[in-house]
Order: C-alpha cells, then structure tokens, then sequence
C-alpha cells in the first residue's frame, strides 16, 4: 500500500508510532503494539486538550496524565520527546530500556520528570487516576474561590483491557463513579489483545455497562484508529459532564500499520523484527530513517512549549490576584506546594507519661491523627471500612463526598488495593497532601503492590495498619497476622513502625509526617498497653533505643517491639540488673542512624539476645539469635489467651531470658 | 409488639437468629447482623435446595455453600447444627470463638467438617464459588456420561456488600460470566450496611447491573426479610438459567429483629448486649431460653439427614450403575477422590544431565507440566494472561471455555487474585483436580492473601511463578522481585522452592504434586541456565543438599539457590577444595529433614557461609552471616546487565568468598 502525502496529523501520529518501533527495535525489548495502536487518541489528547508545560513539569495546576498501561511507556516517551520536555531527549528515546537512562520498561516518576506515577502493574494507573482527580477535587474545594479557580485541571488516563480486568481498577472506578469525580477522563484502549491472544478468550464482559454500573459516563469511538474527530468530540463530551467521571472507550488495532502482526498478541510485547519494521514503514507510507521525526511533525509539536508557557503565565497571573485577595489561603497553598511542614507542627504530638491511661496504640494513633488535623490541613485519607476499629476518622471534619469535597474523611470502602494506589496518587499530586490509608495489618496482603509503589515511586504516604498481631483475638487466623511486619520490612524503602505505647505511636508519626518522600507504616496494637517509663516521642524517631538499662555491659539484651516491648521490660525486674531492655519499633530509622548510636544500642559483642515480637521469626536473625516468635498461623480465641497460648507472657519471657543468661 | 403462634418456618428461621444472637452473646464477640438478616434466604437454601448429606460432609457430589461473607460464620454453625452434621453439636455452638472449638471466628474447612473454604477475608469465597462450579463444570465434563450424570451439583455463595466491593470478587465474577457457570448461584445480602456505616457513604454502584455486565442471570428479592417464596421462586429461575451464573440480589435488614440495632452499623461486628438480646426476644415473640430450639424446628431441619441419606444413596446407585458400564473412568475418579496419585506417575518427571540443553527453569516447568499432564489427568490450571512467558499451556490440551469444559488450560485473564482464590477452591473441591496457577514472581502481590488462603487451608495448589529476579531485565524495578522470595518463605506452611536447573525443577515439582495438602510455591528463571553436575530429583527434594563439597571440613560454605547456585559452583572451582557448595532450593523442605542431615548438610560448627540469591537478603540470617543479595529495588536494562550491577557474577562470589576465607 502506498500513501499519498501525509496530513501534518497523520505525520504527527505515525511519529509517535515510528518512535516507539524503533526504539523498541533498537533495545530488541519492550511493547511497540500500544503505542501503535493507541497513537491517534494520545495525540489528539496531547495536542488539543492537555493542558502543560513541557518546561515545567511540576506547574501546579497541570492537566495529569497516566498511562496505566505502562507497558505502553514509548507512548509516554515519544510524547514526552515531540512536546519538548527535558527529561526525554532523542538520546534518551534511543536509550530506551537501557541501564541508567530516563526510559526504563515502565514509566517511573521518580526517574523521568513529567511523568507523574509509577505504572505497570496493571490497573495501578487508572487507580492512580482516580486518586489524582480525588486530590484535584479537594484542593479545589480548599482553595478556589468563586472569582478565582486556581485548582481546576484534568486527569486523563489511558488504559487497556489488562487494566479493566484486574480488580484494583474495578475497586477505584467504583469509588471513582460514586465520589462523581467530573474531571476524570479515561480512554481505553480497547483493543481486544492481551498477552495470552484475544480478549475473548477471557474477558467478553460489556465494560461499558460496567463502567455505567458504577456512575461514569460512558462513551464509544469505533474508530479508534483513524476517527480523529470522532475521538475529539467524545472527549468535549466527556469535559461537558462535570458530575460523573467519563469513559471512552476508543476501539483501535493493536500495532496499527504492521502489515502481519497487527491485531495479534505478537506485536504486544516483543520487537517488530527488522522485516516487519521495514512493512510497517511501507505499509505506513514512512520514508524517514530510524528515530528521524519529519520536522512539520517535530514544529507542531514543540507548540506545546509555547503554549505551556502561556497557560502557567496566565495561571500565574491569577494566583496573583489569588495571593493579593487571599493571603492566607495562598500562603497555605505555597507552603504546601513547597513541601514545608509548618513551623512548630510537632508540638501537636500528643505526649505520655507512664501514669497515662493505659491504651491501644490504635487509639494513640487516633488522637494523634486527630491532633494532627489541627496543625496540617493538608492531611488527608480514611479508611477500607474499618474507620472505627482503625480509629483514622478526623472529628473535626466531615466526609469527602461529593458536593463537599473540602471535607477530609475519604471513606474508602473495602477496597485495599484501590485506596493503596490512591493514596500513592494524592501523594504524587505534588500538591503537599498528606494521604493516610487505613486498614487491619492482615490486608496488606490485598494491597501489597501499591504499598510496594509507594516505596518505590516515592510517595510520603501514611498506612495506619491496625490489629497488628494475635492479640487481636476471636476473628481468628484470616484475621490475624504472623508474616506480616516481616514481609513489610522486607519491603526497601517502606518504614515501618510498630509502636509500644502512647509517645513511640507519636514519635512513629512524627518520621511519617517528615518523610514526604518515602512511605510509612504503622503496626498498632487493637488491645491496651502500658506507658512505658523512658519511651519518647525523641528516642521512637530513632527506631531503637535503651529503655531499660542493664549496670555495665548487659549478658543479655531484651528486643522488643510494640505491645511485646511492656512484657521484656516487666521480665528484667525479675531478671536483675544484669539485662538492657531495648525497645525497636523501627529497624528501618534505627538503621538509618549513626554507626556509634547503632553500637551504644545493640554493641556487637553482645551476641546473647532475645527478641520479643509477637509475629513470625523470619528476618530476626539480623538482630537477635533468639527470639520469641510465632511461626505458624494463629488461632481464634481471646487475644489474651491466643498470646498465652504462643508465649507472650512475662514468665515465658523471664524463662526463656534465664536459659539464655545460663 | 407480640407475636402470635409463629409458623414451622418462622420458627426455624429465629432458631438460626437466635443461635447466632446467644452465641455471639456467650462469646462477647462475633457479627450477628448477618445472620439474623439472612437468615431467611439461607433456610429457604438448605431447606429446600441444598443436597447435602450432614453425615457425610465428603460425598462427593453435594451441592456446596460457600458463606463468602465469613464473618457471619454463626449463620453457617447454627445451619450445620440443625441439621445435624456431627462437626458442630450445641456444645460447640457454646464454645463459639473459643481456645481449641471447631466454631472458630471465620469459617475454617481444615477445623471444621462440612466448612468448604475458608472465608472471612472478603470477597475470597464468592471467587472460591466460581473455582467450585469450575471444578463441578471441568468433572462433569471429564466423566459424565449421556447416561450417567454422576457430577452435577450446585454452588451456592451467600455474599455481603464487603465481597461485592473487593476487587477479587469482580475479577472471578468477570470470569465466571465469560465461562458461563450455570451451576453457580448467588445470594448477595444486600443489607446496605458495613462497618463504617450505611453503603451510601461509599457503595452506589449498581450492582445487579454490573454482574448483567458480566454476563450473569440477575433478580432482585426485594423482601428478604420475609418473602419466602420470592427467595424459593428466585433460586429456581436461577437454576433454570443453565448458560449463566445467577446473582439474586436479596434485599434485607441486617440484625433482623433487634428493636434498637437493626439497620445499623452497631449491629454488624458486635454482641448486642443483655438488654438488646431481650428485646429482640420479645420483638421476635421468642420465649426459648438461651442455645435452646424449639422441637419443631429441630425435628424439621433434622429431616435433612434422612434426605441426605437418601440423596447419597440414590448417586451411590447411579455411580454403582457407573461402575459397571465405565470401567475405566470410574477407577479414574475413585482414585482421585482417594487422593492417591497413579503408581509410578513420577517417571514421568524429566531428567537431565550436564551435557542437557542450556534452559530457564521456566521452560523445563513447562516441559514438567506437559509431561505430568500425560499421567496426571487431574491437573488442571493455567496462568493469569501470562501463559506464553510462564509456559504453562498443556499441549495436549486445549482451552477450558464453555462448551469445552473438558479442557484443561484454564485462561484466567489478568486476574491473579481471582486466579488464587480459584485454584485455593479446585484445590477443596476435594475431587483429587491438582490445580496450578502462573503469574511473575514480582505479581505474588497482587495474590497474596490468595496464597496465604491456600496455605491456611490446606489447599495443595502448585504456584508457579516466573521471572524471578532482576535477571528478567528491560521490565525494570516494577517487574522486579526483590522481597518476594522472602516474604513468601515467611508464610507458614507454604513450600517455595526457586530450582537452580532441570533436575531441581523436576524435584520441585515432585513436591508439589505430592503435597496434597499443603501448596508449594516455584519460583522460576527467565533466562537459561545450565544444567548442574550433582543435581537430581532426590536431592532437589530434600530442600538443601551438597551439590560440590570440600576436601573434609569446609572452610566456608557456598549457598546458591535458583539461578545463582551455578555462579557458587563456577566461584568454587576458583576457590580450591577448601569451600562446600550447598544447593538449596527450598528452606522448608530442607528443614522437614531429620536432624541429622541438615547436619551433614551445613554443619552447626561450620558459620563461615556466603549466601548467594538475586533477591533480598532478609531473612537469611537463619542460615549464612554474609550474603550477596538485593536490598534495594531492581532497575531496568537488559538481564545480564543488572545481575552484574547487583553483583551476581562469578568474580564477585570469588571476592566475597576470598574476604571470608581471610
């Protein structure tokens, strides 16, 4: 087939098309089929309604985009590259899945400015997507006013049948549809190719009428493929509905232009081949050399630049107006944009003294989260429906619902795995969010990858985890967690906490509140525990420390965590003063310490240790050659008689700790 | 208010409310706002419907219930006493929730006879629902005869607002409809409360139409509070509905009968308190003391043993019949349900030397399972969208879709958590089927509490798990295992095996089909690897063994798993006759063997030990004080290129162990 001349928007697509088959060439690795496919939707959403500043990714009010199918990521690159963004020069393009370039397999946020989540693991990014208009929503309704509408962009999201059949997606679109979040457009890729052939073969559900089912408005191009106008009007359509988030979904071929794998899972995932690619490049009537962009193509892009620049200096021009009208509300939007805490936050912590009421660190954390809301009102999260066992409900607010989406209450429902990837989302927004999300210790396990993305995207997310071992009693072994606090410390990157009482809960927060990059886990106990005698907001920030000192060199140095931490400090009195209780709600800070802090905590030479922890053994070999652990699954009964049951007790600890002392 | 006489069913259905009410009392714990609301539907369910026989909860083609909404177990106990199974007598029902009874918190099959699955964790039973009706679909298939139906049983799931909004639910109801299970029936309490409150707050969606989405049969009770015949003529157009799984929407009060609570959260998760007990005693015109049911009730739901009797009897007849017209297929199913594997069957297990072709692991898996498929025509299973890079498609078989249920390759689409819950139920089906089921390594994540299920529950499911490490490449840190070998070494009772050539993966497998009861995880390479000298089936079982050993006591000890224990060869034979390299493919394995030769194996006296594995190095403290290991996340670029960036080369192995050697 040969083509006529190209119209410059046929240039401009198969531009994009013709960079990512050959970038996906050169690596001889990656998914040319997507970006083929999915071309026309990208640019006509690229270039005529995303708004952005390819020089200046991180400009506020920027319309996101998400390609959760970020196996599609040349898509993404190619883009990024024709639009003038920095981060993506031809060079880069060229490196593409190379080690130490900008264009790894999937997009990355926290390696390539301008992209805005971590996608890949399918369904993430549509999550994500609800969680960035989420964010959107809530600041608009903190900080617009009626004559000044600083908050007010989009998010666009391009997904593909993967995404639609993993229940994360599912999970947040539910959400998505109830909370009516208008400025969320997604387009799918409805390409009807997965991995293992075509859909049919597993996936013949009308998503659609799903999509419906959950409140979204709902839209169809046929035409996907070459039906620029058609695209276009369904995305107005789309921008019209300001009550309902929209779906478009946006039938295309699979490798669009390879005259013999296109509309086959052979083109999804692997190079065209050098043969194929030259088809393609006749089939496709495309004469230019590999990575060469015709320059009409390449001119109508880099309008972008201009464009960007003149939508940030307009936005600019009204946040001035904003700042003159409403100091005190811009002064709190720049803070938070500038990723400050406000001076003296800390204070708010709350602080215990041993006559403190004896307590759940689950409900330590409830005030403190509640303290917090005072002094940070840009905390923002809830809880999988467990709000009154999790204690995570703000009392001076209301929910975020729609119509008051200035309230801070995000009731999540039970979906895990949706409200992980949204908080990554409100965290990623770049906006100075702080989201929190809440469920039992156990149901880590539904949401373990967004968890794993928050660590590895870098998002400063809060996850309040609570009922965090057998103690919390009669629901039994589904409910109860053994690996958990080991597999979450397994995790790199994540903090994790698991506080012993009222200030270690408090000093667990102060390091997540701090760590706006990096994610934080709290393990909180659902029974009540003793404030401990020497434990502070100061010395929980340091992940381990003596609680309980032995004269000279300790024979024998107690390990505890959480609500184990009281039972070794009980069992020392009875031990002498020959034992160092150390309390270690955190391996993670303590190991970010010093060398010599390290050292004066847990000296090498004391080699005689127990740790006490009311989970699995695995993993305290790092620390303690003994422990008193919990290597199978638990039991239901109630949490004192299952703790009994496993050796939680302070005779068990004084016993073990003397067959150690010899 | 004062109820007159009540009716025989009235009577029965408060037996099953006030059971649950007393016994929730007792405890001081439990959700009896479940079964006071549903229980209606379920008595209509088992009274009328269910074929099941109380003395023999094994028989083979009972129809199965599932209570997906686990929490409300005290439903599922008290139908079991009625009617009479030998598992739950009155003193259990007393014994609720308590140290060592068989009424546990959440339904537990591996305690309690006549418990199918193991539920609670929401949304796992309605996808253990399909996995049974799948498994009812695929044996009838397999074995029925124009003549001969002797598998044809129902599903029945009883499923709450929770399931419906988990994501795995959507995943296995999407595939459910796409397979067309006609023998699957839903009952969806629509009780429009959960534990944050009313649904509205987070749960608007449209679920019968979501399900019509799907491709299910939906109704809608309206009155399920008291529309008996409504719930009976329901069930019965769902059974006539033979193309599609049914999901009757059943609309009803949660805590049914409580003047106070009903229709409140209060009621969902908590005792409702001596006053409210008495009160809703009296709303209920109930005048039995405490676990007391009237005669009448009992005697009727007693009917179902002789029924059940019966019903047992008349299959026993058709399968005598069965016996004798089919030979052959009947020894096939009796020896399946005697959980007994052909004699010889692990000849079939492929077997290779040095001089064997260069492989991944993930390719000799797929040769593994193609050669079990000939001997073992109870495997069953697939992978999630995956099957071409896992290789896990049966040659000898084709795909298993409606009209084709005779089939083996099972396409489960990209839905692992529903894949796990799937595979957890073929696996308690208790036919003998040997499910497995395929994802990355990396996804485990996206299943976990899937794979924990099958661990807890006794499910003897193979996991096959592929691209193990950063050696799968240009996907990059999202595609990654870092942690996850760890972390799933850390769930008790899962066997995880990561073979470092043919001969382990052959043993691993051997394993795997031999446990049962228990599952075993593989993790397997992506890029080849070669085939090890000292390697076999026997060794590669016992989880640890001398793949190359020192001259007499070793002075350091190697240990390698998966594709880094050739490197620990390769760096020996560098290092002269002083060092021992240890194989160790499976930690729980090596550790099921007597204490002796875990001795011969790594001698206590013996700590100089460099641990070799792509993967984190937490937790191998138990075993080596040093490793070469990944404790942060991956990156992408080509496979050799990252291995090398982390380390795993022979030259680092040898410098490693030439500093320990000193």
């Amino acid at each position: 087939m040969v083509v006529a001349t190209q119209s410059l928007e046929e240039l401009c697509i198969n531009s994009i098309r013709f960079l990512a088959i050959d970038a996906v060439e050169k690596a001889n690795s990656g998914h040319p089929g997507l970006p083929m496919g999915a071309a026309p939707m990208a640019f006509v959403l690229w270039d005529r309604f995303m708004r952005f500043n390819p020089k200046n990714p991180k400009w506020l009010n920027r319309d996101r985009f998400v390609l959760s199918a970020g196996h599609g990521c040349m898509l993404q690159y190619a883009l990024m590259y024709l639009t003038g963004y920095d981060s993506v020069p031809l060079e880069e393009i060229k490196q593409f899945r190379q080690l130490g370039s900008k264009t790894p397999g999937h997009p990355e946020n926290f390696l390539t400015e301008g992209v805005e989540v971590t996608t890949g693991p399918l369904g993430q990014g549509i999550a994500n997507g609800v969680g960035i208009a989420m964010a959107e929503a809530h600041l608009a309704a903190m900080f617009n006013k009626p004559d000044c509408q600083i908050i007010d962009h989009y998010t666009y999201v391009i997904l593909g049948d993967g995404c639609n059949m993993e229940g994360i997606s599912g999970e947040a679109c539910s959400l998505g549809g109830h909370l009516g979040l208008g400025k969320l457009i997604a387009l799918y890729d409805d390409n009807h190719i997965s991995i293992d052939g075509h859909t049919e073969i597993a996936f013949t559900e009308d998503v659609n009428k799903r999509f419906e089912a959950y409140g979204w408005h709902v839209q169809h191009v046929e035409n996907g493929n070459s039906d620029l106008e058609g695209i276009a009007k369904a995305i107005e359509a789309a921008k019209a509905v300001t009550d309902k988030p929209s779906l478009i979904k946006v039938t295309t071929t699979i490798g669009y232009g390879s005259p013999n794998k296109a509309n086959t899972h052979g083109v999804h995932g692997a190079a065209l081949g050098g043969d194929e690619v030259q088809a393609t490049r006749k089939e496709l009537g495309w004469e230019y050399p590999e990575f060469e962009v015709p320059q009409d193509a390449l001119n109508h892009f880099r309008k972008a630049v201009e464009r960007g620049a003149q939508s940030e200096k307009e936005w600019n021009d009204l946040f001035n107006q904003y700042k003159s009208k409403y100091p005190e509300d811009a002064a709190l939007l720049e803070r938070m944009m500038s990723g400050k805490l406000p001076e003296g936050w800390e204070k708010a912590l709350p602080v215990y003294t041993p006559e403190s009421k004896k307590d759940a660190t689950r409900n330590q954390s409830g005030a403190t989260l509640n303290a917090l809301a005072e002094v940070l009102p840009e905390l923002f999260g809830g809880s999988a429906d467990l709000a009154p066992s999790n204690k995570t409900y703000l009392k001076s607010s209301k929910d975020f619902q729609k119509g008051q989406y200035d309230q801070r209450n995000i009731r999540f429902g039970v979906r895990e795995h949706g409200m992980g990837a949204i908080c990554n989302a409100i965290a990623l927004h770049g906006s100075g969010l702080i989201p929190y999300g809440a469920t039992f210790l156990v149901f880590t396990d539904y949401m373990r990858n967004a968890i794993r993305l928050s660590a590895l995207s870098e998002a400063g997310v809060i996850w309040v985890m609570t009922h965090d071992s057998v103690a919390l009693g009669e629901d039994g072994p589904t409910h109860q967690p053994v690996e958990h606090i080991a597999t979450l410390r397994a995790i790199p990157d994540l903090i994790v906490y698991r506080p012993a009482d009222g200030n270690e809960t408090s000093g667990a927060y102060k390091v997540a509140v701090e760590k706006r990059h990096q994610p934080t886990l709290l393990a909180l106990s659902r029974q009540g525990l003793p404030n401990l005698e020497g434990s502070s907001i100061e010395n929980a920030a340091k992940g381990a420390y003596i609680l309980q000192d032995s004269q000279g060199t300790p024979e024998l140095i107690l390990i505890g965590t959480g609500s184990e931490t009281h039972l070794c400090v009980e069992a020392a009195k009875q031990l002498g003063n020959k034992v160092r209780v150390v309390s270690m709600p955190s391996w993670e800070m303590f190991e970010e310490q010093d060398e010599a802090y390290r050292e004066s905590v847990l000296p090498k030479a004391v080699t005689n240790r127990l740790a006490v922890e009311a989970g699995t053994s695995f993993g305290w070999g790092r620390y303690a050659a003994n422990s008193i652990s919990i290597d199978t699954f638990g039991t239901s009964a109630p949490g004192g008689l299952a703790l009994e049951k496993f050796g939680f007790t302070v005779d068990n600890v004084v016993a073990k700790a003397k067959a150690l002392l010899g």
